[in-house]
């Protein structure tokens, strides 16, 4: 990524403009960004004539870099092109495509939105709703045994259903992405920043506003149809009817995504909204993972790893990847060592190393004991 | 009600045909009843010969009528046209119209059927499921405060959601209906009895078997086809994926009625089988008695009562019930008095008196005192 005149330019805009602001975004069809940064600056009718005055443009972008963002524009191969169905959408005053997004952590933004899936709800979720989420964002994210299947969760990082499925996802050591409404470097809501640095770790922390800026109302509103457009459809797990969730899923109506919705107790409000989406034949009802892969597709070719790389141990059931675990990352160990420490039966653990030699994850030294295959360590850091 | 030679056979029918053997009922369509238990009689290789020769049919009537019950042919006016609908209809071996109908209760039949809704789901319902059969079956029951919307709930008389069902509507004061698979003097489950005498006393139950029959399984499953058709939709509140509700699911599809399903956590076996119903577009998610009458109509005209009047208390809301309920059946009473037994502040109190007044439901004595109104006590026994 370099810094040339249309990305400064194009950062500059989102330290200055309100997200969704579709004036800005249709201006960007015509003009180059560092045409209107110019108008901004110059002209001091310009709504964001005040704003972009005082912005300091270079002290934005150190500020990023400490914070290791990296800043996408349109052109850039990583844009995702589902972004582009917004370009026309407006609804409310909000609407466009993002002028820019800046991005924290190794996922590769095209390549998760063609297989992603959003999973939100209301942030006051009951325990039943917060089971679901993060048990059918696990499944979502982990696909099937042979590697088919999965898919990247993407959710807005708040409390309740939104943090359930990145749990999920983190649960199953798979891509999630979160879309805030903040600065990078200032998270929110505060509660969740360890959820939200673990997400940056593996997957990606996504924002349309620059580092230092606080979220505003009318930026949750515009983030959600961020959330829509990245994805191939929208899973509502539980919301009331006035819910932000249910935002979203207007977004996703408009840009064509399908909306599904788990139902819920007629007598809980937190399901009003899933049990009246369905009802009026505006969602489709899911029941878990398998029911959204049914809908969304099972979305072929399987995708890439943020490092390029598809992991081998994807194809191992619980006990096999409990015996991989527990062998030491240097020398080897002796079965009956491996078998305590795995917590799992001898006769098992001995079957699993079997099966982990044959994929070339564990070797049998001449002593018997076991160590990771010499062929190459599978095993996440 | 007349027993004529048609209407003898038919019972003796009742007593030894199997209910849903399309083969009897296909024979009815060409013979007349005697004709039929002639031949049942005389041919010892008809397959209902040896239960027929050992039916002691004049013993059976006596029982009957002991019982209180009425036995109805499809000749009579009380016969639900609905059932017409059963004529061409097989599944797995079972099916047709009902040879005749033992009936015990004062609802006329035909007028109760084109108001019905089916309201049924599993014996080992959740407190959820119960809940809401039984608000939904009250409010359907009750209709609107003008009169209108008041649907007849008719169910299955078992455990569970049936039962919740059968209360909603007592509940309300208004006609249910309990379709069983035993001989109306034999009554099914026992622990269900309490609740099926309250329904004979209001509304009816009703059989396609003889007096003195006890149920069988194929029984309860040909029984679910006179549910479906007897009514104008049916609403499964909870049941699992084999539940026998599910088997009143494919009769109501194969009748053209329609079917709606209460949605429950996606966590509760007990919600498998209505959320997948909904999920395969096989049941319309409806979430109270609104949602069901938004589906089945209004169903003007009003019906009925099975006195034949409509009661004048159906207008009031609760305070004024209350104050009504609290009026003395003989004599009267003071303002305050009154207040304190309905539980109602004396202002309220009055204003309802006055709405009584003006209803006919409660006379101002000379005293000051207040008492039933003469014209007539609206109150239920």
């Amino acid at each position: 990524m370099t810094w040339d005149d249309e990305r400064v330019a194009r950062a500059a805009l989102t330290a200055v403009v309100e997200p969704g602001d579709t004036a800005m975004a249709g201006r960007l069809k015509d003009l180059t960004a560092q045409d209107l940064w110019y108008h901004l600056l110059a002209d001091t009718d310009e709504r964001w004539h005040e704003r972009a005055t005082k912005t300091d443009v270079d002290q934005m972008i150190a500020r990023a870099e400490k914070a290791t963002l990296r800043f996408l524009i349109p052109t850039d191969e990583e844009w995702p092109l589902r972004l582009h169905d917004l370009s026309w959408i407006e609804r409310s005053g909000l609407g466009g495509a993002p002028i820019g997004l800046w991005v924290r952590g190794p996922a590769r933004l095209q390549e998760a939105s063609e297989r992603s899936v959003a999973i939100v709800g209301c942030r006051a979720a009951t325990s039943y709703g917060q089971d679901v989420a993060m048990e059918m964002a696990h499944h979502l994210a982990r696909g099937h045994r042979d590697g088919t299947g999965r898919h990247v969760i993407v959710s807005g990082g708040a409390f309740g259903i939104d943090v359930a499925a990145h749990r999920g996802a983190l649960s199953a050591n798979e891509t999630t992405i979160g879309v805030l409404a903040c600065g990078l470097d200032v998270l929110y809501p505060k509660g969740n920043v360890p959820v939200l640095e673990r997400i940056a770790q593996t997957g990606a922390l996504v924002s349309e506003i620059s580092p230092g800026r606080h979220p505003t109302r009318p930026g949750f509103l515009a983030r959600n149809r961020l959330i829509a457009a990245l994805t191939t459809g929208t899973v509502i797990v539980e919301a009331g009817w006035r819910s932000g969730a249910i935002n979203t899923v207007s977004w996703a109506h408009e840009l064509g995504r399908v909306v599904m919705a788990v139902p819920g107790p007629v007598t809980s409000s937190r399901s009003t909204g899933t049990n009246k989406l369905i009802r009026d034949g505006e969602a489709i009802l899911v029941r878990d993972a398998e029911d959204v892969r049914g809908i969304v597709g099972e979305l072929a070719p399987e995708p890439e790893r943020p490092d390029g790389h598809s992991l081998p141990t994807d194809v191992l059931d619980a006990t096999e990847l409990a015996v991989h675990e527990a062998l030491p990352a240097h020398g080897s160990s002796g079965l009956d060592e491996l078998s305590a420490s795995a917590g799992v039966p001898v006769a098992q653990c001995s079957a699993a190393l079997t099966v982990l030699e044959q994929l070339g994850l564990a070797a049998c030294c001449l002593d018997g004991t076991w160590s990771v295959s010499i062929a190459g360590d599978g095993r996440r850091g």
